[in-house]
Order: C-alpha cells, then structure tokens, then sequence
C-alpha cells in the first residue's frame, strides 16, 4: 500500500510502498477513507525540536482519520467488517491506575497513532478495536475525520458548566473555533475569540463567535472589557499556548473564573499565580486528549442533535498525493480543517 | 389600589380597595406594570387542601411579576427610583445557616409573597430590595413577570449537565416547557416531553421538543424506548408530580441516570427504590424554587444569549379585572402562560 | 475439590467434589485461603425468593474472598502466581457504555460471583485477572476477604463529602458499621447508628458510634433531635432497606441534606417525595457494589493508613466444612462479619 | 483604650490610647480577650513592600481575634451581648455578584481588619455582627482566636476530595501545619510535609506528619518519590509561595492530580504549564480567606469532633504589651501559633 511517511530524521514527507500492516488478536484493519491534518503533524513535517525529541524514524504519519474496517483481529466482537469508524487516536493500556478508574486520557503508556507508532496518512492502518468508534454510515467523512480533534474541543468546554456564562477563548485555530461552537452549545452566554489571523477570526465570526479580537492590532484586555461592561470573563478556554495572550486572558478573568488550558506553551513561561489564580479563587484545568470514551459520547450527541455544525470547520480538501500543497497551506494558516484522501474518490467535496 | 385578595377561606378573589403597602427600611415599593399566574395562585384560587392549609387570610394573592421601583427604604442603595424589576418571591433572612452558605432556596424562614404576606395582584406592592432583580428597560413586560417561574424550569435543568444527554420532561405546563428549552439551550441531544395535554403537548413541539407523547393515549414507556433504540434516557426533569408519570419515568432511566424532581406529588406515593435508584445507581436532586441568586444570574444569561426565546411560553394576556376569565382559562389547561395587567395600557400583546 | 454448593433449588447447601476450574485465557486459578459470608449468602442458603428468582443450579456459592494466585491464562500479566488477591465479585464487559467511562460497577452485563457462575465457597475459584486486587502478602486474611464488602461502605460514604458532617446510618449490620467507620475516618463530626439488634449496636459503640439508638425501643427521631439540638443531620447513610427506618431518616435529613442509599426494600414502599426530598432540597444517591476500580483504591488508602480498622469487625471465624454452623450464627443476627476457612490451618484467629 | 497601631509609615508599632470604636447599627463592640499573630502581621510590622502599598495609616492592626460581645447595634439580633465569639476578618458588602451566589469570600469590596480598617490588637474591636462566630463559652481562648487562620487551612483542605489520598504540603508554618492535620481529619492517607526549618517540622511531626522533608538539606522530589514508591502524590497543598517548593512540588503531582494553592508568590514565578498541568490533566486551586461561611461550619464540625485538635499549635504567648517579644518571635520562624491577649489574666496557659 501507499503510506505518507517520515524516512529519516528531517523535514518533509515521502511516499513510499509499504506492506498493509498486520493486526494483532485485539486489533482491527481500516481502509482509510479520510484523514485530517492535525497542527502535531505540521510539527512532524517541519521536524521542529519537540518533533525530533519524540518522534521514531521511520514511521507513517497521521492520527486523524475515518475508514471501513476490513479485517479483525480472533478476539474482536466489534466494530463489525463493514463499518464506517473513526478513530481514537491515544492507545492506552486498559491495565494502569488511570485506565481502571475512568481517566484512560492519563495513562502513562499512551502510545499515539502516527507519533509512537504508524498511523493514518495511508491506504489502511491497524489500531485497537476498541479506539475504533462506530460512526453512521452517511456521515460526511470530512466530519468523521476530524472527530477526533472536536474531541480535544469538546473535552475542553466541558470541565466546566456553561450555562449563561462569558467566555473567552483564546486562539482561534480550528481546535479554538469547535471549542467556541460547543461552548455556544451548552449554553453560554457570549463567546469572545482572539488570534492573530484574520483568516481564523472570519471564521469563527461565521460560525457564531459574538465578538472576535485581532490581538496583532487590537488592545485584547481593553476589547474585552468594553464588551463586557467591565467585568471580564467568567470562563478561559486557552488554546493558543501564547504566553501574552494568556496573560491577558488570566487579568480578564473574573474572580471565581474558570480557566480550561489545552494549548501547549513549549517551556515555562512568567506567570503571577498570586493575582491570576489565587487571589481570584479561579480554577486552571489542565486539558489533554480526550476523556476515554466521555468525551466521545458528548461528541456524538451534540453533532446528531445537530447543537454543532462542524461543516463550515472544514475549508479544504486534498487528495493525500497532494500533501506537500495540503501541508503548504497549513502553515500559511489561512485554512480552516484540512482534509486528505487517500482515494480522492471519496472526497465529500471539490478538492482544492 | 386595587387588589385582587382572598378575603376569607374558600373559592374564588376579590377585587378591593385597599392602602398602597408601607416599606420598611430595607424594602421598595413597586409599581405593577405585569403578573403572571402560577399553578400555585389556581390552587389559592380554588381554595384546595394545600391553600387552605398554608395561606392566612386576609392577603392579596400573586408572586410573580414585573414593575417599576416607586420608593424605597432608608437602608436601599440599590435599585434605583424608576428602574424596571422583576420578582424573587422568596423572602429569605440572611442570617440561617442556608443563607450563610449560598443555599438560601432552603432558608427555614423563607416567606413567599401571596401566600405568606401580601402579592403582586395589585396597583402596588412591597418587596425587600434584594428581591427586586433589576431588568433593562426594554425587556417584555410578560417575560419579566414570568422570569420567577421560568427560574424553577433553569434550577431544575441545571443540576446535571446536560451536553449531548437525552433527556425526558415529564409534564408539559409552562415549566416543563421553559425546562425543554432550558435543557435544549444547555446542550441537549434531545427532549421528550409527556403529558395528558394536547394543547400542551403542542406548544412544546412548537418551542423545539423532539418529542411529545399523551400519556393518555400512548405508552410512553414504549415510545421513548422506541425513540431511544431501547436505551432510554440520561436525565429525568419531573414536573407533573403525577405517580404514574414517575414510574415510568424511573423506569425510562438508564443506569447512572439523573432525575430532577420538581413536582409536587401531594402526598406519599408508591416507589421501587431498589429498581428505580438503587440498581441503577442513579441520582435524585429534591428541587425547590431557584438557587438563591445563582439562578437568577444563569437565567439573565439565557435570555441576553437569546439561548432561549420566552415569547412563545405567553400564550394569552389579561386585564387584572379579568381575573375571572384568566383564571377560568388557567384551569381549561389550554394555555401557557396567562399574564395579567393592572392597568392594561401596559399590555405587551393584545388581550384575550 | 470440595466446594460448598447448591446442587438444586431449595434451602440449604451441600459440601461436593468437583474438578477444580479450569481458566480462560484472561483469567487466574485463585487457592482460596478465607472466604466471609455476605447477607446475599444467606438468602441463598435459605432460598427466599430473590434466591429462587436469580440464582440458577447448580452453582458453587460466595463472592467474598482473598486467596493465592495458583495459575494464570495464557494473556496475563498481572497477578503473578503465587500473589494473595482479595476478589471484585462483578464481573464487567468492558465494553458497554458505562465500562467505557468509568461507571463499570453499572455495566448491565454484570456476573456476580456465587450467583451467576460458580463462588468462592471452595478450595478453587477462576476469575478474570482484572477482578483479582493484590494485597500485601501480609494481610490479615480475614480483613482482606471482607474488602468486597467493605467496598460497599466505601462506596456509600465516599458519595459526599463528611467534612464537619452529622450522619445518620441506619442498619448496623457489617457494612453499616463499617460505613460508619468510614464516615468517621473521612472527617464526618459525628455518627449516629440504629439498628433493632443491641448486639449489632454494641458493635458500632464498640468501633467509634457517637450514638446508637435501638429502633425497636426507642423514638429515633426524637432521639436524633434531641443529640443534634433539634436539627437533624446533614447525611443519612441507607444500609437497612427497612421503611420504617428510611422513613424517619428522612424526617432528620435537613434542607439541602444528603442520602445515601445501599439497603434494598425488596419491593415498593410508601415514600413522601415532597417532604422528604423535593421541598429539602435533598440528594439522594443510590449505590450498588464498589466503583470499578475507584473504590478500591479508596479502600487501600483508609486500610493502609490505619484511617479505618477493620480488625473488630470480624467477630468469629470457622472451617468451611462448619458451614452450618456458621449460617445458624448468621441468621442469628448476634455477630459482625463471619469469615471461613477451606483449610484451617490459615484461620488468622481461634475458630468459633 | 490601649491599641497596638501603625501610627505612621515604617516599621513597628506604636501602642497608644485611642477612643473604644464606635459601632454601626449592624456592628457589634468586642472586648478582645486573645489576639493571635499572622504573617500578614509580621509583614506590616516590618513595613515590607505590600504592607506599604497596601495599608493606609494610622490603623490598628491585628485580625485574628476571639472576644466577648460587649454592646451591639440597632438593627443586630445575632448575636447576644455577653457571647463569646470569633471574628472573620473579611467584611464582604452581601451585595454583589459573588456575596449574592455563596462567593462572599471573593468579595472585591471586601475590607480586611487590621489592614483596611481597625483591628484587633486593642482592648476593643468593632465588627460587624455577621462576622462575629458564636463560641463555645468553654473554647481555649488561643484557638478561638486562632480559628480564623484555621479556616485558610480548612479551605484549602476541603477543595478536594480526601479520601484514601497522598498529598503534599509544602510549608509548615502554622497554617501547613494545620492543613496538614485537616487532611488526615478527612481521610488522607498519607501527608508529606515540606519546609526549610526544622523547628516547624518537628512541630508537623508532632501533630502527625507522616514524613517530613527539610528541603535545605534534602532532595524533596527524591524523598517524596522514595517515600510513594516512585507514584508522587495525588494532592498538593501549596503553602509557601516558593517558586522552588512549587516547582518540585509539582513534579511531584500524579496525572490527574490535584494542587490548592494559598502561599503568595509575591510577583510572577517561572512556571511550565505543559508538564505541570496539561499534560497532566491536572486541577489547580485558587484559594483566599475562607469559604464564607461554609468554611466556618466545617471548621466548628472538626474541632467539635476531636478530629482536628488545635492545642500543640499554639506553642506561645504573650502580654500584647509585650507585642515586640512576639513579633520578634515571629520573625526567628522558632514557634508556631503566637497569641497575644490585651488582659493577661486572661492567657490559657502559662506567658512565654
């Protein structure tokens, strides 16, 4: 089969024959249908410093993904030969303190698809039966793709309730626009987005956003305020890791706020726990992956009730021959989600 | 003024004359502009068991309601001469240990206006100043008189999170109603409501439920379950208070489902704690007016959000010296909510 | 081997050779070294109608135990041979909704060890390696086989928070008691036990009661009162299913108070919705088996740290062949927790 | 009277004869019986950077205090003259959003005495009644005053759940200390402590440290990671403010953990969000003050049971005119709760 592959330590990608993979008696084989570029794999295809620190040469890339499983493993029951699935992207150990009490996100084995092991950017992939998540059988494979990460989204806005509240999220890649649209969707009040493109703002304007904030030229804290009537926020979702726009995030958070972080800062930064937590009697979540399988249950409840329209999220689609343009357009960051097929066949709109 | 009273046990009000209340120190006085009839005010109306067992006549009736602040007490610093205010109808002490702890709902000493001391159906009437919750000037008049009711439909909604849920009403008057959308508006994936009512039965599907069964005619047990793929459901909201409509509904209950009870069953009923709590490991929060003032902040985010859209809950408006006639509605069942108006040029829709 | 089982419907057991268990391939052979009688044992010894209605023979009886690891399937890895493990007796999927998010001890496909497939009450028991909790080689043996039921009391009273807390725990059988001793280890500022048996009460004195009252000689509801100067406590923990107890439980529950419930009624019972939950503003949680695997954590923290000894709690200890004698002391009701040995030799106190 | 007072800019106190404080019609007038010292004190003492921005002279310092009520005002019911009682020191408006939903402690009108207002380091204190907590006629003095600060450390204790848990308490001054005790009250299985003085230490060991660490001396992630067998710990209470405790602290946190944090950094520290928190899933606390007033009745709950018994805390005391003995006391780090007490008949113990 074909699979897009990191060779050696280095930039880039290649395209290379490779034999379908084998599965183990816990492991189904998926013919993938779709595959989405997550920001971790511009890492990869850059190979910036946190990419070479993690990961093994040679591998296939990709972590984002829907397809039919074609075989199974002797001790699978489900999913079924058939089924269109999408896929949970952190194999855990289903042994350890955490995997036995409800929080598998924490297992200290996780093994991530396309980082620790080879993933999606491919003809087929082999993963645990149990990370394949039965989707139906219409469902845009674009949206089933990228379930995956509108699960880190979901998973953010719901440590905490929203109901009536003001929230500011802050970065508004395509993790930050779901986060936004789900927040909208449990009931918040008013939902503030900040980043730096105004590609991304537009887009979460599009999809509901009640005011955005271009933070390059526009005074954030000042912003907020003013919309807020001074008062601030009442819940930080931060997805951007930028430590200015966490700093001002933290001064527009209300006494008794809530702030969930998913956003990775790559080192330490400054921060004034005194006046930005604990004065305040706020609360900092720390955010990762997505809660093993809550977060997909809520993930499938709001997409079927129709609480969150993920389709305008998804703004290009490339067949997967065309990586180096789909990658190219990442990086310029004037995209939304993008999408590759690996038979353009099944692209679920005109390719860009 | 005028004011509409139960002069002495037994059927029926009576519209008198009598003095514009005095204030004390910490209390407003309010000018009426719109009151809205509660299931409670039928029973005083009717003059059932419970009236007459809790309400102290002489009294002017009525607690829920929207006007203008008049006058005020010495100690008031807020609100101000002239604003616009709705209604808390529970006049709690501040000083129990409930009170003390943000559980003032539960306050032992809680008076309710029209039943232990003089109501809203009337030219004027006197509140403590911090239960005289500040609207903006626009706001409906009808919607700001039933913002108390529509408190206990956002409490009972809001004691289980509702992302991605399946959820079942049982009981279709307006707070059943008010909590589909409260429930829709926090991020259901669908809302079934039952009822006896066709009237009101439709009203819900005409505000957005998924779902409505006629107890009376169909099985719910066996239409929900249908609905569900057998599965049945998250969250029980309870308002009927009817036994039958809670077995089935505990029955209806998944597994580690949540069932907020509102309704008032008017003494002991028949239950299977073992099969319908126990088993199930499920949750019952006992609910109880509006968290005091959680509630009311949750509630004016929910309308400023347009979340949730009241409008249609006011099905018809009255002069207050049509009470009769409203009240004779109020018992038909063929309506919503049913507001008055002490001086009817304030009428915020035409007049049944 | 010899196994203590009921060969067909009706009362009383039978000691029988059978061929010691052979294992799947996820399983382990566990030497049983103590075993302790749990009420569910009893109502299979005397074949009252739950028994009849959910245990199907033959079948070797008992699900609490500890034992030594003797043999292990081919896919596991964790207990070694030769590790002493106590026993989770539910048996889970790991695969249904609620095995997927933590809530196993819901899974609707639950085996109970010693009713649905064969016990403990034999010199061999097979159980999948996940349900085998490795102990310290140097447990008591007894207090390690009574971990399955002392998961119950965990449970029960780690639903709240005791913090400073009055709690009711009605029914002072070996888990009430053991609740209440938990209740007291998690900072509860006081616990108040009744029971209809003074043997059992003294029990609960013995091990740290504040208060016991004898339900069939004394007003608990008066005597409660009268402890707490009239204002009732702020949890009740349900461990009798007997409705006269629940029943007054709830009359000392106060507003915004918190229950409990692991007893079972056997049936529907009269219950006042409205005065005991709905106008208290009350919680009620049920509670069944242990949260997998929270619970046991929960448990190795409290016996570990000494929080909690439950040394007392075994009042007398037999050989397995004394069975009957053993279920006579049981039905007695005069005695805390009953432990056997299939051999002797490992009794870790004088046998009775 | 006599009052100890910051007469003007600088440091050290002044005592003077001022007038007896005149009280409000809400206030109530306290003759001081025991005043204990807090850093804060010290820090005002000293005059240190935050004492000058923060405190406006003259004032009278001091608000750890416990007292008889001596004359009250108009409007006050609660409570009685002649009534012992404690003082939270927090005065909280009960208007605004966060005193009107049980957030009073997050108050940001809130005026602190001894620092914003006069306090009590006199003969006589006024306060307003709602914070003036009822005593036991028959409490030691010393930890009547001393409840107070006993509340941070229940604050910051009771935010998570206890039981069965290791935590980690960074600083053993006298708040460490007494949150170290109030975690092992709820159930905590094991608590670390942490300092740099082996005299605080002791004193941790003394009242049930389970491990006690000198981080002068000693490597504290190696200790602690020894000591849990290479796990860490599921809890960290952070009371030192010292970016290097809190750094190695939480490395120290467990996935999933848990951190409250009340030590003050005093300006920005160098913190990794990505390994400390989010990568982690880990929760972080904000805590100030006390839990108004829940706080308070948790506190009452544990020293009523003998869960927590404050006695050894108090390692000294002194003749308030003696106050630079004390403060100088204070500053060696050599103690642990110093009280003062205005009439010296009154000590509960012999005077240092």
């Amino acid at each position: 089969m074909r699979a897009l592959r990191k060779t050696a330590p280095g930039p880039g990608f290649e395209m290379v024959d490779v034999p379908v993979p084998e599965i183990g008696p816990d492991e189904v084989l998926i013919e993938v249908r779709a595959t989405s570029i997550c920001g971790t794999d511009v890492h990869i295809y850059q190979w910036n410093p946190w990419a070479a620190a993690h990961v093994a040469t040679p591998i296939t890339v990709g972590h984002e993904l829907t397809g039919i499983v074609v075989d199974r493993g002797a001790n699978v029951a489900e999913p079924e030969v058939g089924q269109l699935v999408s896929v949970e992207s952190h194999i855990i150990d289903n042994t350890c303190n955490w995997c036995r009490t409800g929080h598998g996100h924490l297992c200290p084995a996780t093994q991530i698809l396309g980082v620790h092991r080879d993933g999606a950017y491919a003809e087929y992939v082999a993963v645990p039966a149990q990370n394949a998540w039965p989707d139906p059988p219409d469902m845009a494979l674009s949206i089933a793709s990228l379930q995956e990460n509108f699960g880190n989204a979901v998973h953010t806005a719901s440590v905490v309730q929203m109901g009536g509240k003001k929230v500011l999220v802050t970065g508004a890649g395509p993790v930050g626009v779901m986060a936004m649209m789900t927040a909208k969707a449990l009931g918040a009040r008013a939902v503030y987005v900040t980043d730096i493109s105004d590609y991304r703002l537009d887009l979460a304007t599009k999809v509901g956003a009640d005011l955005v904030v271009n933070a390059a030229t526009t005074d954030v804290e000042e912003a907020i305020l003013e919309e807020t009537a001074g008062e601030g926020v009442d819940i930080l979702l931060e997805m951007s890791g930028a430590p200015t726009a966490i700093d001002s995030a933290f001064h527009l958070l209300k006494p008794g706020g809530e702030a969930a972080l998913l956003g990775l800062t790559s080192g330490p930064i400054e921060f004034d726990f005194d006046d930005n937590v604990i004065f305040k009697g706020a609360t900092v979540y720390g955010v990762v992956g997505r809660r093993l399988w809550q977060t997909w249950f809520e993930m499938r409840g709001l997409i079927r009730s129709g609480s969150v329209d993920l389709a305008p999220i998804v703004t290009h689609r490339f067949a997967l021959d065309d990586y180096d343009e789909a990658f190219a357009l990442m990086e310029s960051g004037r995209c939304g989600k993008v999408v590759m097929f690996p038979d353009p066949a099944y692209a679920d709109g005109p390719l860009s």
